[in-house]
């Protein structure tokens, strides 16, 4: 019996050791997707206690915690930090399977050097020690960028945001890793939801432009990319909840975008329309500039319209969709290849039903503008799990080139999350040392420089962030 | 090489072996939904051979038969119990890989002391030896289910019925096993079936009410769950190909009850509206209850029309639909949530592609009502075999809590199926047994609580049924 | 450490190798389905080099080649034959877990006695080494086929096809492989492509018939039946994209037919129409002769259009559709069923989602005229790997009966595709010998004919092909 998650955790072989030891361990990350905050990352405050840290705005844990029965007092209510951090600590064996599971141990062990499992009866003494060594110091938000030897990272930033901190982290020499901005219109595509006007008039005040018009909400979205180019940015991130195809006509996406000025309700056929042409617009855009254009598909989300009046988004309402998306991806995909407009395309499903789909429409778009230009985004969110890495590394090794691959994101909104990428890497050096110890792979030169390319090489090559 | 199903049958480590012995094997079953029948348990026959205790309603096993290539004379034509019996036993062999050979192996050693494996060149042996402990007692319904350590049982009744033997049951102290009904009101929702106009009439005599309109039918089904209640229930079951999430006034509700009385077709948007409210009302009287809702997605029922009109329903012409559920089912899930109408809810799919939308639909409507008050229901039918149990487990403790989970059904029409709860713990303990030998989950008190949850405790604390 | 692809690649236990070597490797090869050319077959060509081999036309070499960032020019450019084998070299390692990687070592172990890893380090050898060996003879199409112990061989034909190369082939008493032509009238079915009125054309001058009418070319297409009968045909192959099921009327089929004929354009329901009741036609007619019916689901083709006008269909520009076909599937099925039409079926799906749909319909439509007359097909094109072909046989045995399962198909284009055929061996003995030695089978003379009917038997039983 291997001992609970010690040094050779999920390193099921030699081989998986020593690709894990000499090659993965020793690859900086690059955090090119994630939701960490950029003014919180210029004000690096000293956090007060481990509660604030892992309980403040973790959904995952947060859904944890009720599914076990535990009242919302303790989990978003006006409970002390203690008691938050108690129910969460009763509830931690029970998430037995769960990544959460592994993810808390590892940062005890990692952040906190604390190796005991978290149970109701640890939780006391966790507390203590854990707290004490918040105290220490070592756990502001740079601290533990630095520490955790992220060398970039890409925040995710709405088109109106003026980077007002990005420009700040940027002024400051001292802090080691590079902070760039990613572009993410999401606001600008959902023109139904309540945020559109709103947003609207934040683009107007952002651009100073006045924006009456389709033609001139794209002018000035383009004049933004321009901006988010100029601050670095290297990536764009989109969100669909399917893969929209309806192409429209310059005068439709005008009387559309004069509905939706109006607050006049627009029909499916309206949004799909809307959406597949603004969409193809940025895609001509990131295409121009080089940039990895993140599409994110299969988030059903704000399920619990209840909580979501409470606690408004992100909060643990979202869940999976299960949408056909494979011909409306390829005719989108081939509208764009057809018109030299199609950039370095990142794919990501939430369905883990769609691994096959995605995984196959890749190879329909190759070039040899990049190593692998369209990738099969890494297991995310409720597939960021060790189940739903080996199936998505299995898929596009089965269907692709794995050894080209950009590998993991963190999509984490919290600084303690890098050992997510230690998981990961273990997760992989795991699968292939499988591979090689079963006589499926042998032992080449190449497999270091495979290992070495997932884990931080291709992402730095694919999005030329040198 | 493990010997052929001996004592540690999938049990794969040193740890699935003591939290087996130790734990699971020592729980009782509470099997809270089947479809045993409520007469047959008062009747306590004794049956004639083990033929017509295998192979005489057993439609999986008839299936098998089919895909073999045998003549339907002897699955379920006029052949003799002994010549039905010799196909099945020349069928085994070539089931391998399947439930059905591990059922009848299972059965046969715990309820026959027989070691041997079921052939063509062994059947008559088997033949005689079964039937030989047949005929020296312990084969009715109650021996069974006592001796199989039954304490609850829930069966699966049709809301027009009586409950006379249930009644029956309960009158007798002498059975030691709580025998209460479920209830199913799948013959209300399809009002388009042959069967609506019929279950209305007896509706009506059940209840001595006439039954005009849909407020009148709706009355009646509020009684007809008090009077379920009484009888001790609490749980209901409803089944859906898909499900649907349509709204409809009372006027139109009215209208489409008014058509299906008058035998006039229903649209599919009708019987969307109709199952949907239907549904919601439904659900709202559990709720209040406090009961138990089962909810079966996805049966693609009676595919065959030939054999169906010579054989009828649940006769093994029966297979897996694959609509899209996600959208409709967090609608429906969210309409009575936002109205307090969601009563405890278990959500089976048959469909295996969506074991993550179920797993992830679960965390948006959890409370503190219940523990994992929203479940996923065990893998089923189809699924209720070594790679479907393991997978809906793997997603649930990805997705969820599976320390919480309510853990196995039979769904069986049979009265030898209770070593698939024996399977079902064995798969249970194999998984945890890996998760622990592979250093991935420490060995704690907690776990041994944790595998008496799912075995048992947990769908009694669910359903209250102390 | 196993050795890298030694000789007991993928037997990773005794029992696996017991099975591999005394049952699965002594079998014949039954190639029934596959897309090599008679024409080739006849004409008997010395191949030039191991790239016309290797990279002539197998577009599953070019995707990857692609997906790597190779330039076309490499690919299926002007490039030199040479060139184009150094950058397959170049990709090779990167194809880690792709089965490519052990296509290729299997073959160069099989047909070149080479044994070194394929890289650019060794590119250059391995080259020279090859086309030695090539040189020196047993390279010819029918060479390779005979080596390769295959009995019988159903090529894939067009319905207008003179089908003179069999002709000339089965005059070749010197020939040892049976070679039959297997019927696929997709052309006739793919009314709205630019193929049809070419086609059609075709089939006047094959047929010496004027076609002016759908009733007109169903006749000639009977005639043609009749004709592929007469050359030895026992097989049929139809490709969807989807599973259509919507009837008509002799007047709607020949009002589509002369629209298609007018050259106007057909809607969506105008082509379901018309392809149901073709297909219906077809299987009659297949059904009546005792042919199997391969139906392959799922294929969503020529995503590219750029590269489709440049290199045509098949160049690798294919990917999986996820459309949802279970409902008429069952339809469409049970319409020939119920009508006494239904011939032994085999249903293929390219995405893996369905297996489960695919597994259960089977036992819907079962009978004593064959052995699992309706067979669920092996895992085909991108599922044609370690994962995919465990989850399509685990299915079946889940589902229905894996002992009378038909088993591989290569769907090659190449005459060094025979190694496949070894490698779902390998993997099928692997897949039996863990479950008999985790003890759950035993190993019984029944299992020795399962391996030897799954590799061979089975399929020259279904097929009718002594």
């Amino acid at each position: 019996m291997k001992k609970f998650m010690d040094r050779d955790f999920l390193l099921t072989t030699d081989t998986a050791k020593k690709l894990f030891f000499d090659d993965a361990e020793k690859m900086p990350i690059f955090d090119w997707h994630c939701h960490l905050s950029p003014k919180e990352i210029y004000e690096n405050k000293q956090p007060s206690d481990i509660a604030e840290l892992w309980l403040g705005g973790d959904h995952y844990k947060w859904r944890a915690m009720r599914s076990f029965g535990i009242n919302e007092k303790y989990i978003t209510g006006d409970s002390s930090n203690y008691e938050k951090f108690k129910a969460w600590a009763k509830v931690m064996p029970y998430c037995i399977g769960n990544p959460l599971y592994h993810w808390t141990h590892l940062e005890l062990q990692r952040y906190f050097d604390i190796y005991e499992p978290l149970s109701e009866a640890t939780c006391d003494e966790i507390w203590e020690k854990a707290n004490a060594k918040i105290a220490a110091g070592g756990f502001t938000p740079r601290e533990l960028i630095v520490n955790s030897n992220v060398t970039h990272l890409c925040t995710t930033d709405d088109a109106a945001d003026s980077l007002e901190y990005h420009k700040l982290i940027q002024a400051d020499d001292s802090f080691k890793c590079k902070v760039v901005p990613a572009f993410r219109p999401d606001k600008a595509l959902n023109i139904e939801q309540a945020t559109f006007l709103p947003w609207l008039a934040d683009l107007e005040k952002v651009s100073g432009e006045k924006i009456d018009s389709y033609a001139a909400m794209v002018s000035v979205l383009k004049k933004r990319i321009d901006f988010f180019a100029e601050m670095g940015c290297r990536a764009s991130d989109h969100a669909f909840l399917y893969v929209p195809y309806n192409r429209a006509t310059e005068d439709e996406l005008e009387a559309i975008f004069k509905k939706a000025h109006n607050k006049q309700e627009l029909t499916v056929e309206e949004l799909d329309k809307y959406r597949t042409e603004l969409f193809r617009f940025f895609a001509g855009e990131y295409a121009q500039r080089g940039w990895g254009m993140e599409v994110h598909i299969g988030a059903l989300r704000n399920n619990n319209s209840t909580m979501f009046d409470k606690l408004g988004p992100d909060t643990g309402y979202d869940s999976i969709c299960d949408r056909e998306i494979a011909e409306n991806l390829s005719k989108m995909l081939n509208s764009l290849e057809s018109e030299g407009r199609l950039p370095r395309t990142i794919l990501f499903t939430l369905n883990p039903k769609d691994n096959y789909v995605l995984g196959t429409m890749l190879g329909n778009f190759q070039s040899d503008e990049a190593a692998s230009k369209i990738q099969f985004g890494s297991a995310w969110w409720f597939n960021d799990n060790i189940d739903g890495m080996r199936e998505q590394m299995k898929a596009l090794a089965n269907l692709g080139v794995l050894g080209k691959f950009v590998g993991m994101v963190t999509d984490s909104r919290s600084f303690l999350s890098y050992p997510r990428h230690e998981y990961f890497r273990r997760i992989l050096c795991g699968l292939v040392g499988e591979w090689v110890e079963n006589g499926l792979y042998p032992y080449t030169d190449e497999l270091d420089e495979i290992i070495k390319g997932i884990s931080y090489n291709n992402a730095i090559e694919y999005f030329s962030m040198k």
